[in-house]
């Protein structure tokens, strides 16, 4: 906690947005404007299009200056989807951090703020740790972001709750679309390495969704995670069990699932070659590959021998999980706090953090949580997964992620049955 | 309009299932509940299980007994999307028809209630057919229902502005999303032969959605529909011309898209034979398979030579489009009116009918719509298209379909951009 340095803000969003992405860039704006702003330190709060890539930009035609944004225009941003900045992929290295210090001298930059993953949290640490060795004050926080909800020291962080509400209300009415026709139907849900938002289509099943329904009339029926190795074999048992048993099957399925090995099942039930990501990683999301790879593996081998082959059906539901416009109530208001903290801490002369969401009570109606802070390393590159106490055996969840998950998605509408 | 006969009554729910086609369940069980249930010609309120299978079933065993259901349940039923009683994709022949009435007769069935399409309406009229031919007094009504909006005679049909409310909030956010990140975005929706529901995308460009915004600041950029010939060479040269200029173009295309021989473009573009369905159709929803391979299309074609792939992405929106358990409130509430408007065309002495929705007034804020009556051979197999006057080009639709989609879909959120 030195003195605090005099010049300019600047916030970034970074990586996959989310629906809330822009309550928390709301957050550090007001969070700004009622603090260093107030008091002087921050001359201009600044906006980077696309990330850091608008900070390398030549002659600051990448920036975008918010210090004049009126409160309502600032509340109409805060409740649109998607990154309003604009946001980018690229993850840097030190080369490129380099830039960014550059871009920040070339400003005047002193605060630094950026709403993102763990890449973005090391990109803050990479940054801070090349300013404090060139001497240039630069004080650098992380706001948390992404619908994989796999930052460490986090409860949860903001964006999980508004998707895991998309999945949940999605596989509520699919079940009862799968119940309607019958057949054997496979949702593929977005999150590569961690299984939490495949987990929230439990909730689907209401009450019910701490553990299957014993009845089994309720879906989805089977729920695989990348936290579990997917054999295939087993697969096609527990289909064919539910199948055989209800003439239906609803399954919600990781795009990341993975066999014994490590090696993902996407690509290897894909036709042609993947796309291959910024980060070396073949491409899953926007594209229905795993889904119709699994709904013909499971048509092939399912069909009884000249009998007739069940009705099968995959949808992949792809963007629409991180940019439906009706978010999380919960959501909405925590990624604006992690925000507003932001600032805060910047205020208080904290010279790097990463903000954290923890939850206080649990309890039913009264859930409750608050802000706190890390060290950007305690989050930077690292990931969390499903712990194994949210997981039941091969194809479920267990009722402890319920009791963990439903308080975060706001309400759900009640389903009635014949 | 002769004298009513005094029997049990019979309600189906046939072909996809939609968001408010319980409303319309709840709609017939309320109206022969204060009307023909209490005038004492009805005895009892029949459910069908899967449509015409539950009817065909021996014993009974297929039909559910709804005279006793209380009204907090019905409620509840009615606010479920998807069939309560279960669908069937049978189009019924002759032969099935007769069947159809023999379990009339052995249910001592006077009222024959079906909710679906232009099949079911055509089962109405067969079997009504039927059982004058075999001198058995049947009384049969068709209640309208698809997410297509397909009927003739109707001004739109229940179930389609609940899937067009998702289709543009899917495509606010989508726009949005697809801006932060840049790129190609595919997004496929439903419907074979009527452009209906693609071209409700353009309702997510808000008020510049009668016609692209000139800036072609909002999506979706481009709109492809069953009724315009696709042609590839100028469907990339459309894409080239957006992505080149705005370094993104959201794309909307209708599953149905065909050639100008009337070739489906979708099994064209697959890697594997299509599923052929009970009609003898390819298979297209259910699968990433038309996504996919546009995606691959243009990756392929537009990507300079010796140079950088554009980032391409499809999703296909698949089941939720008909079954996402928040409907537009007016087609809640219109699909519960054609429901009891079938009851009370049925205890005025109506033989057989169609019942319609009709436009009253369509002015902002002033919707209304009325329900009427059309002999079931005007609706029965025919099937509606967008006209020529919802079109524009070969890549939009008009000022005129905004005004007639726009009042259906309820209250859409305000996006602020930067």
């Amino acid at each position: 906690m030195s003195e605090l340095p005099t010049g300019n803000a600047v916030i970034g969003q970074s990586g996959g947005p989310t629906a809330v992405i822009n309550q928390s860039l709301a957050g550090v704006v007001e969070g700004l404007k009622t603090g260093l702003f107030a008091s002087g330190k921050v001359k201009r709060i600044l906006g980077m299009r696309h990330g850091v890539r608008g900070l390398i930009t030549s002659g600051g035609d990448g920036l975008v200056d918010l210090t004049g944004i009126d409160a309502e225009r600032l509340e109409r941003i805060a409740r649109t989807p998607s990154a309003a900045l604009g946001s980018t992929r690229d993850k840097p290295d030190e080369a490129y951090c380099q830039k960014i210090l550059d871009g920040c001298r070339a400003q005047d930059i002193r605060y630094f703020f950026y709403i993102g993953g763990n890449d973005s949290a090391d990109t803050c640490r990479i940054v801070n740790e090349k300013a404090a060795a060139a001497g240039y004050e630069l004080r650098c926080f992380h706001v948390p972001k992404t619908i994989d909800n796999d930052l460490l020291e986090n409860d949860h962080t903001p964006g999980f709750p508004s998707a895991a509400r998309y999945v949940a209300l999605a596989h509520m009415g699919d079940a009862l679309d799968n119940a309607s026709l019958g057949g054997i139907k496979i949702n593929v849900i977005m999150g590569r390495n961690a299984g939490f938002l495949t987990a929230a289509a439990a909730l689907a099943r209401g009450a019910a969704s701490g553990g299957a329904d014993p009845s089994m009339r309720v879906g989805p029926h089977l729920i695989y995670l990348p936290e579990v190795p997917f054999a295939t074999e087993s697969f096609l048992a527990d289909v064919d069990a539910v199948y055989g048993k209800l003439g239906r099957c609803q399954i919600a399925v990781s795009e990341g699932i993975r066999d014994e090995a490590g090696a993902e099942i996407g690509p290897k039930l894909m036709q042609g070659p993947g796309e291959v990501d910024a980060h070396g990683n073949v491409q899953l999301s926007g594209s229905g590959a795993l889904g119709d790879g699994l709904a013909a593996l499971v048509k092939r081998e399912l069909t009884p021998k000249g009998g007739k082959a069940p009705r099968v059906r995959a949808d992949t539901f792809g963007y629409l999980q991180r940019c439906w416009p009706h978010p999380s109530p919960i959501d909405a208001e925590e990624a604006r706090a992690v925000g507003r903290y932001a600032a805060a801490l910047a205020a208080q002369g904290d010279a790097s953090a990463s903000v954290i969401l923890r939850r206080v009570s649990s309890t039913p109606d009264a859930y409750r949580s608050e802000c706190a802070r890390a060290d950007l390393s305690q989050v930077a590159r690292l990931s969390r997964h499903m712990p194994p106490e949210f997981i039941s055996g091969a194809n479920d969840v267990s009722a402890a992620f319920h009791a963990y998950c439903r308080p975060l998605v706001g309400d759900l509408p009640v389903m009635e049955r014949l």
